[in-house]
Order: C-alpha cells, then sequence, then structure tokens
C-alpha cells in the first residue's frame, strides 16, 4: 500500500528533490560546487529577503543550529528567557541550562500561544535578560507565537530575540529583518521537503556583534567567513545543499506569499473540518504549518492514528506531555488537494472506532473553505 | 565529460546506495525505520567485530563526531595528548584547546609516522594524561599512525586511545575492541562510499565509565540510550543510515579482510607506478587509504592536477602547508580497475607538463604487481 505522510517533519519528497538525491555525487572544493553553494544562498537571501549574508547552513539536524545559537550568541552566566509551551520550548530550555546560560523558563499551558505583554514585564523585572528564546511554530502542540510581536518587544533593548522557525521557514512570509527578529534557526525535512540533515542559521547585525568562539563545529563566525565565498569551514552536507538549491527554487517559483496563503487556506480548511466532525483543535491560535487535534471523548489518538494507518496515511501523535492525548497533521510541503486523501482516512478511521461520522462531511467542509477562496 | 574522482571523500556513489538516496523518505519515529537502524547498528557491529553496542551514529559530517570525542570523554582542565603530523591532527588539538583541555601538542613531521617509544615517554613524563588524539590514517598527508602499536601502550594505563579513523574504517580490518582503542571516529563520505552528513563514534568499556554530560546535539550517553533502542535522540539523517545499511552491506559481502587486501594491492601498485614514473611518495608508512605524491622537480601539483582534470580524473591537492606541493590519490570506495584510468591521466598529465614519460610505463607498473598478487 502507497503510504502518505502527513508527520510534521520529514515530509514527503517531490520528484524534483528525489531526482537531486539520486545523483553522483560532486566534490565540495570544487568551483562548481562553490558556484552551486551560492547560488543557494542567493535564493535563500531571496527567501528570507534580506541585503546582509547573515546566515550559515550547518551538517545537522535542526537542533544542531538551535544548540549553535545558544553557543554563538551568548557567554556562560547569560541570562536569558525560554518560552517553555511545548517540546520544542523544553529544548531551548535544556539547551541555556546545558551551556551554563541563567535561564527563566517562562511556562506556557501547552497549545496556547505565550503572551507578548508576559515577556515584556518579564524584560522590565529582569532587564539584564540577554535573550528570549522561542519557537515562531511549537509542532508539538501546533500553537502559533506570535514572533512579530515579540520583536517589537525587544527591538529596542540588549535582547536578542531567537527564534525557532524549523517549522516556519518556508512555510509563513517571514522576514525576520525587517520583523526585527535576531536569530533565526531552520531545518531541512520540513517545508523545504528535504530529508533531515541540513540546518539553517540566519542572524542580524545585532546579533553579529555578540557571536561567541565556544562552538567548533557549530562555530557561526568561522562558517560565515567561508560560507560567504561558496564554501565551508567543514565538509558539508553536499547533496542536501543541492537539493535545498532546488527546493529553494520550488518555493520562489511558486512565491512564497503563495506558499503561505496555501498553507492558511489548508489550514482554515482542516479546522472547519474538524469542527464538522466533532473534533478540537488543540491551540488556540494553531500555527498555519500543522493542524494539532483532540479525538471525540473515548476515542484514543493513537487507537485513531493506528486506524489511519491501516489507510496508508500516516499522521504524527503527540510528544512529550501530549503523548496520546492529540494527533497532527501536517501540511507542511502538501497540496490542497492531498487532504481529501488525509480527511477520508480520518472520518473512515472516526466511523471504525465508533464515532458517528456521515462520510463525506468533513471533506466537504474542507472543500467549501477551499472552493471559496480559491482563485 | 565523465568526471571521476579520486578525492579522498567525498568518493564516488556506487548504483547501489544512488538508489537508496532517490528513495522516498521514510518517518523515523516508525517500526519500519527502527527496525531498519537496528539492522544498520548490527552490520556496523560486524564490521567493527565488537560484542557491546558501544557505538552511536550522529547526523553531522567527521569534525562533528571528533568534536563529540573530545566533550563527551574528557572534562574541561583533562591533559591530553594530540599527535599534530598534518591537518587532521590540527584539528584534535584545535579542538582540545577549544574545549578547555590541557594539550600536550605532540609535533610530527607532516608526512611521517609518529613513533609510539616517543608516545610511551611522553605518557611517563605525564602520567596525569587523560587521552591520547590521533589519526590513523591523517588523510592530508598520507601518513598512517600506527595505532595497534599506540594502544597496546595506553591498554594498562589512564589514558584513552582516542583514533580519528575517518578515513581508516571501511579500509582497514580494524578492530578497536581486541587492538584496545578507546574511541573511534568515522564518517560517511569515505569508505562508506556515502554522502557527507553522518558520522560514527564507537567506544570501549573503558571510555564509557568517562562519558561526561558536557555536550547536548553531541550527547553520547543519550544518543546511545535511545540508538540501542533503534531511535534517536534528535532527528537522524534517515536517508543516510538507510544508505548506510546498503554500504555496510556491500563491505560485508565482498568481507572486510578481503576489502583491506584490495586496498593494500592498490596502494602497492601505485607505489610500484611512482617509482617507474619517477614520483616520490611522501609518508614513509603510507595509509593504504590513499596514496600521496611528491610531483618530480619543476613541476607543480597543481599544475599537475590541472592536466589530469583536463581529462576528467579528479586528484587532490594538498592542505595547510602541503598546499601547492603534493598531490593525492584515493582509493577509498575504487576498485583495483579503476587505477589504469588514475595512472593513464597521470602520465598524460606529467608529459604535457614536459615530464619525460614513455606512456603506459606506470600503468604497467601498477598491473604487474595486480597480476603477482590477483587471485
Amino acid at each position: 500500500m502507497k503510504e502518505r505522510i502527513f508527520t510534521p517533519g520529514p515530509v514527503e519528497l517531490p520528484d524534483r528533490i528525489r531526482e537531486v538525491l539520486g545523483r553522483q555525487i560532486i566534490h565540495h572544493r570544487t568551483k562548481e560546487f562553490t558556484e552551486a553553494f551560492l547560488e543557494t544562498r542567493e535564493l535563500f537571501k531571496q527567501l528570507v529577503d534580506c541585503a546582509e549574508d547573515n546566515f550559515v547552513f550547518f551538517a545537522s539536524s535542526g537542533t544542531g543550529a538551535m544548540e549553535a545559537s545558544v553557543l554563538n550568541f551568548f557567554q556562560e552566566g547569560d541570562t536569558v528567557i525560554a518560552v517553555v509551551g511545548g517540546k520544542f520550548g523544553e529544548r531551548w530550555s535544556e539547551l541555556g541550562y546545558r551551556w551554563k546560560l541563567k535561564v527563566i523558563d517562562h511556562h506556557v499551558e501547552w497549545g496556547k500561544s505565550v503572551d507578548p505583554e508576559d515577556i515584556r514585564k518579564l524584560l522590565k523585572e529582569n532587564p539584564q535578560t540577554k535573550g528570549v528564546l522561542v519557537q515562531m511554530s511549537e509542532s508539538s502542540t501546533g500553537a502559533y507565537h506570535d514572533v512579530q510581536k515579540l520583536a517589537q518587544i525587544t527591538a529596542d533593548t540588549q535582547t536578542l530575540l531567537v527564534v525557532d522557525a524549523i517549522t516556519a521557514l518556508g512555510v509563513y512570509n517571514l522576514k525576520p529583518h525587517q520583523w526585527g527578529i535576531d536569530v533565526l534557526v531552520g531545518g531541512s525535512q520540513k517545508a523545504f521537503m528535504l530529508p533531515p540533515g541540513l540546518s539553517m542559521l540566519w542572524f542580524s547585525q545585532k546579533a553579529k556583534k555578540r557571536l561567541t568562539d565556544r562552538a567548533y563545529y557549530f562555530n557561526v563566525k568561522e562558517e560565515l567567513k567561508k560560507q560567504t565565498e561558496g564554501q565551508t569551514a567543514f565538509t558539508p552536507a553536499i547533496t542536501l545543499i543541492l537539493a535545498l538549491r532546488e527546493s529553494l527554487s520550488m518555493l520562489l517559483e511558486e512565491g512564497i506569499e503563495k506558499v503561505e496563503k496555501r498553507y492558511r487556506l489548508i489550514s482554515e480548511g482542516l479546522k472547519e473540518a474538524a469542527e464538522r466532525l466533532g473534533l478540537k483543535i488543540l491551540p488556540e491560535n494553531p500555527s498555519i504549518s500543522l493542524s494539532t487535534f483532540l479525538p471525540p471523548n473515548g476515542i484514543g489518538a493513537d487507537e485513531l492514528r493506528k486506524e489511519a494507518l491501516k489507510l496508508g496515511v500516516r499522521f504524527a501523535g503527540g510528544q512529550g506531555k501530549l503523548k496520546g492525548k492529540i494527533f497532527r497533521i501536517s501540511h507542511m510541503g502538501q497540496d490542497i488537494m492531498d487532504f481529501p486523501v488525509a480527511l477520508s482516512a480520518l472520518e473512515l478511521a472516526l466511523k471504525r472506532l465508533g464515532h458517528p461520522v456521515k462520510l463525506g462531511e468533513g471533506v466537504g467542509a474542507y472543500l467549501e473553505v477551499v472552493s471559496k477562496s480559491h482563485e
């Protein structure tokens, strides 16, 4: 049976990407690689819409670039606020503790979004704060944290706004430079539709002044110097760099505004479908990268996922304290017309588990949204 | 023109590997991945011939696993001896300094191998030494460091022998466990014939007792716990893990003894060819993973490489202080019958640059060695 994955990373690889991945390798210390790499960097610059070359790629998963953010922009003993509203918020906090920052954990109920006013207050109480660490899209709960508002708060302070955008980059028309974000982290296996193993780290001029030399493999200063010349300090993930060029071309061909619109439409459509099917969406203010559902009373989230998987459709489960309580349907890398399949699997699974469903209802609700907004 | 790469990483990808790389992605938090990963681990265990599961993989290039060795097995202030006889020896030293170890740099002339007796003496003078950091195959010079002898010296001490085997693993019939090595580092884009982006770290029971919690992304303890159960702490390089399974199968189908014999034969053949063509081999005791040549008087190494490249054959140049002075031909991932091409390109390049060559001489010398040892 064909498997269709609706997990928030890895996501299905488009044929154009698979074609690049299957190619013979090229050596990285060559003009050919340098040209391809510089072209990839140009495309990335277009995507994040900035004038400077303040970004580097690492051969690592996204967590590597998160660690790089903590290591390169902060010193031992620096105070940071970690917004902890899910598993990835916990990761920020853990990284801070591991590298001996003074971490103020700002707990947010899982599924809720951080109130920017709380951060404003915390910063007033702790004016020594050097950084606020947050997710733009907390994919363990599906919540969106309003980093644009947070950036307005940190803008005129000494505080860096450090944003894990691993499941937001390539989804939102994200303008870190204009918005006033200081550090932005991305990963390959999300909306870039690549295998895992490549991470991205963008930073502002303000952040650049803080660069330390604590890291070795994840040293931003060293990498920046090399990468702006089309090389890397250590062996790069050659194949993934070449595939990223393809992926960026795809995103820019569609246009990032249209990409965001597509994900927003999917998000709204799934919300309507959920309502019609008697499911609740967990987050109040959901990220448009994925939808997070609470199953109806009496039905286990993991049971539901198992039933859907019997039809070849893979949803993601909960993580951490939400394990077994929710299921998640990722939008990343998906087209509008991929969701009739996801919703059909959901309806059939619900029905088999005894939930009263009129088959087609959820799909119908989704299609109504799509048809209204369809151009 | 078809390009043939004879560089010591990345090396040409076999078709069996490319087929795996081009496949649709699978999710890593699945039974399917867990089974594949555990199978990969079983094959790796066969390759390094050990009973325990003391090894982890990281989504990083080889340098990441080198950093992991320094971070996980040593504490701030620990004394280590770094054998610095090339660019990668320098990397050990740099990593030691970066993570605040007390580094005793033991300099070895580039191209020479370390004298194990020097290390014995140094250890007597510095009994507090916690580790000796060395390359098995120093690929910047092509020298082999006798890690088996070094292991006999460190065996009954508190000193860990930490071996960068990035260009040795998958080449030599390496038995870290039996030899008494404590930490062994490998990388995907060398004799495993994969793209870069996956690194390996094997360690002894003695090393296991030293495990610290300094690292986050490169935390061995955390990864070990997860990986022995077929999972990973962070998103793994899924595609490369699946391709490693294929690569290990290929190595074990041929048999690592035969693989080593193949590389040894290539090494001897190229040595004879070099002699016939009036070239010198730089290292006294060369690694069988690559051959490092000094060009004849009056001919630049990089000129020679350029001429060979015109024929589609890519050799590697020198690094660090050997830049422009040597050229290197990697054996990794190559078959015995790949070298008539490499040597033909070398002969033609030498001739074009005015070196007196009777075309076919080098190839002939190589074939003579091969024919004698051919089974």
